[in-house]
């Protein structure tokens, strides 16, 4: 289904926003917000993390949503697994993408998951030997986007070769594909355009998954840009912006599916998305989570006036 | 001077920012704003804008601000004229840098400076011809950034067709230099990369000036690396995001001076401001403004862990 849209926006808001949150969503508050994301034609949504109810209650009814979102139409249902264990739960539940946290930061990854990034990619060479010997109608695929690859709140700089080498090396483990993600809101268009043409090189484009952004420093839209002219096709974003990384401290803010799905249309890149129905599921959000601050541009400022959307202007 | 720096940012908070504020910031604050602005780094100041204390009282000393700042070092200094008399007080007062009001938008023109598009442009021709007639120490250069070049909140779409022939038709009044604005908050990096190569092709390198590019609807920055993708060099922003178009219902938003330097300086591209000076002015306006809501993600966010400015890396 990827092929029908010119870029896929991957919302991560039911897992990445809500897990930053401390209040619980009531599931039947989710299921009708998944739902209300699908229906505005969103084609991919990650709807939570099979990680123990313990360390986040907030995402102890995965299994339920990846059942439930299951039965929409059109719809790729990705979830978080931190390790084996939740791979076995995901696949169990009829989990079809498997995403896994890696992070090339040693201090983050240890905060993060408590494992150093070799470990990290030790337990995905083990969930793509569990995928390998899953049966085809359960088979997951595993998609890994590498976290802090852009730079670390705990150790500032990392290595642009040290990234590119773990790409490799998932790669090699099994993994399906593997993109890139700016955690921490630290990326710049320049190294944005120079890490994902190194990434190409490294894996081949066919492995090559998209980019995990954040607003932090106001960067979030003008990264999508740069990463658009090296030929990245796929986005990840949150509804009103929810969420960030609970382990790195100050790097709240995703990218704004809102705000990124207008720029996408308004530069004619058909993404499938009705901006007014997308922006109508903020209030299905909010009756689930009274009060959360949300974010957004044009949710605010309105559509310009006369706006087409990319597949009106492609009418010859 | 410009050519010490890759990128020109210049300021226009004490003209844009002020001009759509009803509170008058005392002439004293203003004098102490602009000149920590110049000594953050900042090269080019529009300080304020010749047009009736009766319309806006507001800018009712620019004459003062223009020769406060012509005292500072390393410092373009800029003010609006919005026809003849403006530029002949301008000229007087000894402004160097004149930029005038046009607008591609019939409605948008009509409602902000009560001409047509074509009486504008004849406005600038009468303004050249002052230029001319002016003695070569006290001869200003003209600069005019086209408004609603990129789409008007009363008219919707606007024609490019139109818009570059306006460029042309400045450009043989007389014009030094002609830029496009996205007064509106409209544009989108497709249709900034498409304009700015026609304005180039229309006019000539020589004579294209910057982007004027407004955050409405989110899209300032990610504007802003389409632009420079296509060799734009000089880009207007405000402090702390402050102003908009008063003329333009809903254009409210600058891009913020502190979020571009960033961006720029973390892309590798010099701009001779110092992030941390720059960040410090916000307390000098606010201490001429008190409790005004002004913008910005990395005076929240703070610079990354390592950073380092272009400058630094450039050291070979």
């Amino acid at each position: 289904m990827h092929q029908e849209v010119d870029v896929l926006v991957s919302e991560v808001g039911p897992r990445d926003g809500l897990q930053s949150i401390k209040r619980v969503m009531p599931t039947e508050n989710k299921i009708l917000w998944i739902s209300a994301l699908a229906s505005s034609g969103l084609r991919e949504i990650e709807v939570g993390s099979f990680v123990s109810p313990h360390l986040m209650p907030q995402m102890a009814d995965c299994a339920t949503l990846v059942r439930e979102a299951n039965k929409l139409e059109n719809l790729n249902v990705l979830a978080l697994v931190p390790n084996l264990k939740g791979a076995e739960l995901a696949i169990a539940a009829g989990t079809r993408k498997l995403t896994m946290p890696i992070s090339a930061s040693l201090e983050h990854s240890l905060n993060n998951i408590g494992k150093t990034p070799r470990e990290a990619i030790e337990e995905v060479s083990r969930v793509c030997g569990l995928r390998d010997s899953t049966s085809v109608e359960q088979r997951p695929t595993i998609d890994i986007g590498i976290s802090t690859a852009f730079g670390c709140t705990l150790e500032g700089a990392v290595s642009e070769d040290w990234v590119m080498e773990m790409a490799g090396l998932l790669a090699k483990a099994g993994a399906d594909s593997i993109g890139l993600s700016d955690t921490t809101g630290y990326a710049n268009p320049s190294q944005i355009k120079r890490m994902f043409r190194r990434l190409r090189g490294e894996i081949g484009v066919e492995k090559m998954a998209g980019a995990h952004l954040h607003n932090t420093r106001g960067q979030g839209l003008a990264n999508v840009v740069a990463a658009l002219e090296v030929d990245v096709a796929t986005f990840d974003s949150s509804l009103g912006g929810l969420g960030g990384c609970p382990f790195a401290p100050g790097a709240t803010g995703n990218i704004v599916t809102e705000d990124l799905v207008f720029m996408l249309e308004a530069m004619g890149l058909h993404t499938g998305i009705d901006l007014d129905a997308l922006i109508a599921t903020r209030e299905v959000l909010l009756s689930g989570l009274p009060d959360e601050v949300i974010y957004g541009n044009i949710p605010e400022a309105g559509l310009p006036k006369g706006f087409t959307y990319a597949s009106e202007r492609n009418v010859t």
